[in-house]
């Protein structure tokens, strides 16, 4: 790298994926290797174990700095806006001419639901925006991966697709949802799977659903029988993807 | 490979991702190096030389046998169905014990509006299920993709997405996804183009929406003032995200 060049930082943000580490694009696993820093957002439950494994395998920690940014899993602004403000601070501290190339990894995809945006959008407040160059590569999203292992066909060519924060969804809306769309995404749905589930019966819709958690990490929980799950709460990271065709067509 | 194991032939879907060779995982890549066999679906359209130009780089033809499957461009079942069950018969044809690893390869992720399922669907009718084993590897999406290249946030912690295959859309019903839903992604738009751009004018959307056509590949275009194209139809693998943020927050 020329000296002109390392003038200009760069912070990528590198979506590596659902949880397996070999999901992670060819892209990503480049930008990966070729940085000076990796910055990995942790969280208190164990968040930062699981993205820190997938990039564990890959990166060479004798030659490459490893950065911990601590993001509270809360909605609560009091708690979040601080947390991003201090992750902004470490990231510019850390990125300098000698080591100008930063990656932040994320689970999925770093712009659907992804903690990188609220780091952006600081950073480009703070005025980095022509000093620091940032780029996005795209990753493979949990519910792909769901949908793969356990061979549940996403969309037919005519069909729609609503991808839904489940915790942020009322019951009454998500009836309307089920009448509106072929194929219903829940994310996040742990928290709130026993409400989830019970809409799902009354709308004879619980044979016609997957459920998949932590897919493709060692912890995997899939379940192509979801009436094994009434009644219980699982983990945040976790989704239900609904069909009337699962279990009736293949 | 023992003997034992060559007796089970397996073939393994693919998405290669959108466009952009380096968009392929890890896991498909080993997957697609593995193969005696590489299904690439062709179009009469081009499609084939899209997503053949990203295996291309990959594969060793010295070794590896490549093998065309006529799949028509569309909606009409008595040009599709004849063509997907010519396409099993092939699969079934190459794949043997002296070759048993086949994958079939497709653009974006293979359960999202993927050409597969069909296949796949036939090749279980056809009793092929205890012989043949059928593995998916996700993929990222075009719409992904889109995001990435014109720094368009997809979806912040609480918000909705609708993934529409817009050809099939009526205008009346656009209108009422749009109030319902934070973000749209309307693929397949370039074929109705017109419509959807004047749909969007009427909703004062036509601000905050970025268009996509085949992200990544040589040909990409990427417009983030939709206005300059009011008026033009334009290719199928093209799609508009629509998202009052756009323009507004970064």
């Amino acid at each position: 790298m020329t000296k002109q060049l390392a003038e200009i930082r760069h912070l990528t943000a590198v979506g590596v994926g659902p949880g397996d580490p070999e999901l992670i694009t060819v892209k990503g696993l480049k930008a990966l290797q070729a940085a000076d820093i990796v910055f990995v957002p942790q969280s208190r439950d164990g968040n930062k174990s699981l993205a820190w494994r997938i990039v564990a395998d890959y990166i060479d920690q004798s030659r490459q700095e490893v950065v911990s940014l601590l993001l509270p899993m809360t909605r609560n602004p009091r708690e979040l806006v601080p947390a991003w403000e201090a992750a902004v601070d470490v990231i510019e501290g850390k990125l300098s001419a000698e080591r100008p190339l930063g990656v932040y990894v994320l689970l999925g995809d770093p712009l659907l639901y992804g903690s990188f945006m609220y780091i952006w959008e600081r950073l480009n407040e703070n005025g980095l925006g022509p000093d620091v160059q940032v780029e996005i590569v795209p990753g493979v999203t949990s519910f792909a991966a769901t949908a793969a292992a356990t061979q549940t066909v996403l969309s037919m060519t005519h069909e729609r697709v609503a991808i839904l924060p489940a915790s942020y969804e009322t019951i009454a809306n998500l009836k309307q949802m089920f009448e509106t769309f072929e194929t219903v995404i829940l994310l996040k749905a742990g928290t709130v799977l026993p409400q989830l589930l019970e809409t799902l019966e009354q709308l004879d819709l619980l044979d016609h659903a997957v459920y998949g958690e932590r897919v493709g990490m060692p912890e995997e929980v899939v379940v192509t029988d979801v009436r094994q799950l009434l009644g219980q709460k699982r983990p945040y990271l976790s989704l239900l993807i609904v069909n009337k065709r699962i279990n009736e067509m293949f």
